[in-house]
């Protein structure tokens, strides 16, 4: 336990190094969507991979995942360190260096990739999600290595995707495929965020989801409304009617059998998230800030946000989107739908069902398409077993508080992976807060708690190792 | 008569010069709506003032529009010679030099802005509407001028917007507070087309428009949709209801109302109508290209596209529009929403009706605004006066065929000016073709039609003269 002592303060002498390494990361725009930024989503995991490799992990290699079946899959890092012996657990940290677009830029108050302090927050696109949990992970080994003489008390792994913000379809195929070469006694993944400010928080559930486009076509070529408004079908209109087809006024979805596979929550979890401290009329006003709520009545906000699936329009591309007017129908429109999916639903079901649905709504005078562009399963993972207790252990010693187990409402695509290809559980110990704009404009990590999060993670790796 | 026979063996004679002048106006991307743009419309006016000049007509100067209430307005054009004695009528030459926007461009066979000539058409944006058929006129008054010694067989005033395709303020505001400086008989106006190849046309009457946009707000902030999906409004979720809710699956718009001041065509306009050689599975299959032809039931297309009012949408900005996946539920969304008006409907009133419908039925959890952008009055005009038949008569010598009365689906919002301020009525006299692909990619002239046109403009000129 000296080590670890030593460890946590080598965390402390180096917050500010750590920091300024982070802000280094944050630089590159690694925005995995978008294939012009190719160039830069290998870069953050070079980056990366030199850093694992600069702090003692072995056997640092990127792993390339394009393929004939997965044209543009950017490389995966991983490294390991397995010298603390047979006996000792091995754990297996997962992240990811992308990140999402950072448009609309104009609502950025300082540059999405000039990482910029204000009042103790870090405001950089990924400074959350997941470029700064991610470094958690990386600034928790260091430490252990410097204080432990190059040693560390488990035998761990490292791998980092640069896909989870498209669907992370490379890092599937990859433990599919070769699963041997992650083989671990537990995964660590750091992509999530703490119940409130000073609650440590572990997740034990994730909605899974399916990204799709729907795109209608009507006229062959942009036509010109005046002389052929009335005649000619509408895309958008098209779409309008479609959309509004999927979900009733409330925000039920209408598509049939959708919450056929919807397994409740158990009685003990609805109980603990009432015992929560969660005030709608207060996260309306300062986390939302709409005029009022929407949702599926009868259920609570955490229930509709963790265990009741969803769908939403993201953007609906073609036409006219520029300031004033113009005329057109345009020939195609599309609209960008995702749904959020829950236990014990599938992918695969959830999809045929919105897609038959959809297809049999289809307006007069266009023709439809319906296009799946990733999709992820939700997962429920167990709390009862020796690295949860790790887990909630060395953030009692950190926030001397004890642990609330929450669900998230968005996905970790490859959790469901590790569950059903690897069999092994996974602690998701994040330390993200529930304002720190994730996907939006002005994201931010605290930065006190970026610090807790390294003393958490090299405490658990002690409690693991001992 | 001897000199209108000049005139057009003049025009003849250059007619390669013409097509070359034609394609260095062009090639200015004078795209009123853009205001990037604005130094392109300047351009553009001036070219055309340049050229009014050179070929004879006086006082020609640009008046500018933009004010305090019109800001970013464009130059108007104008010029006269008015020397034919005052019993010699005066007819008001009105064209527009701005174009509409040219995306989508990679739908272009041939640069927007690069006027290329294929098969007897020149393509470019501007090439039909209206730049080609302004430029008939101009070199009509230029063949007159060479033909005549330097005079006219009848007054002209010439007066050339750069504003039509956003609605055309700055002219309105004009003929309203300066009408006295555009006294006429008649007014000319060349941005109509020909119902089919070799069938002269007078088009005399024109939907009115007004332009809108809808904006619905929902959160503060763009959200992540895993963390927020089921809670926060949707902002596209909601417009997608309220469009759904503007027209009926068939195409009858449902705002309450709407259709009370529609008038019907007459008996004989109904019949004329019916004459036509138009079939309706052809036009389906070779202009539209779509599937099926959408709008209200029990009125025939060329009634829904001439008589009927309509509503399109043709666009949606907002949320994220790039290739791939963004999981964000946007702050806020548009949609450009633009409705057809014909007599007796006013732009005023069908407004305030669809904007009390459309916050009637604002769908829970969002906030929406809606806005006027731009309107235009309908107008149907009278075929029994002179200038009628001096068109009719023009196009009879030079197309060997009597001419059909038609209405136009679009609108030229002046023409109600012309009407209502000037007290004049309009001959709109046009040579395009139906398949010119107004406001669309590979927008197009007809070159054989603009020497027509040229000729045809040359014996009005001479008959209203004479």
């Amino acid at each position: 336990m000296a080590e670890i002592a030593a460890a946590v303060e080598f965390a402390r002498k180096n917050e500010a190094r750590f920091v300024e390494e982070l802000k280094a990361l944050l630089r590159i725009p690694s925005v995995s969507t978008l294939p012009e930024h190719a160039g830069d989503v290998r870069r953050a995991a070079e980056f990366v991979a030199a850093e694992l490799k600069r702090i003692g992990m072995e056997n640092v290699r990127l792993i390339e995942t394009a393929s004939v079946e997965h044209p543009g899959g950017h490389p995966l890092v991983y490294a390991d360190w397995l010298r603390a012996g047979a006996a000792a657990p091995t754990v297996l940290c997962y992240g990811h260096y992308d990140v999402q677009p950072a448009e609309p830029l104009d609502e950025w108050k300082s540059p999405p990739f000039e990482p910029t302090e204000r009042n103790g927050n870090l405001y950089a696109r990924g400074a959350v999600d997941d470029k700064g949990q991610m470094w958690m992970h990386v600034k928790a080994l260091e430490s252990l290595f410097a204080a432990c003489n190059g040693r560390l008390p488990v035998n761990v792994r490292v791998i980092v995707e640069g896909e989870e913000e498209v669907g992370g379809e490379g890092i599937a195929q990859f433990v599919r495929k070769h699963g041997d070469q992650l083989r671990a006694d537990v995964a660590l993944v750091s992509d999530t965020e703490m119940f409130a400010p000073e609650m440590p928080t572990l997740c034990v559930g994730l909605r899974g989801m399916i990204y799709t486009e729907i795109e209608v076509r009507g006229a062959r070529t942009d036509l010109h409304s005046g002389m052929y408004g009335g005649a000619a079908p509408n895309p958008f209109v098209a779409l309008a009617q479609i959309i509004a087809k999927l979900k009733d006024p409330e925000g039920k979805i209408l598509i049939p059998g959708f919450y056929d596979k919807v397994e409740k929550p158990t009685a003990d979890e609805l109980k603990a998230w009432k015992a929560l401290p969660f005030d709608e009329e207060h996260y309306r006003r300062t986390e939302v800030g709409s005029k009022e709520l929407t949702g599926e009545p009868g259920y609570s906000v955490l229930e509709r946000t963790w265990a009741r699936p969803t769908l939403d329009v993201h953007g609906m591309p073609g036409g006219f989107i520029g300031a004033g007017a113009k005329t057109v129908i345009p020939a195609r429109a599309l609209a960008k739908v995702s749904m959020r999916l829950v236990p014990d639903m599938t992918p695969a079901e959830s999809f045929a069902k919105y897609k038959a649905y959809v297809e049999s709504i289809v307006p007069k005078g266009v023709e439809v398409e319906v296009r799946m562009i990733h999709s992820g399963d939700p997962i429920v993972v167990s709390t009862d077993n020796q690295f949860v207790k790790a887990s909630t252990g060395a953030m009692r010693e950190v926030f001397g508080k004890d642990t609330v187990y929450v669900r998230g409402g968005g996905s970790i695509p490859i959790v469901g992976d590790f569950v059903r290809e690897l069999k092994i559980p996974t602690v998701m110990m994040g330390f993200g807060l529930p304002d720190d704009n994730l996907h939006a404009p002005n994201e931010k990590f605290n930065l006190a708690n970026f610090h807790r999060g390294i003393e958490s993670i090299v405490r658990f790796f002690g409690n693991v190792g001992a």
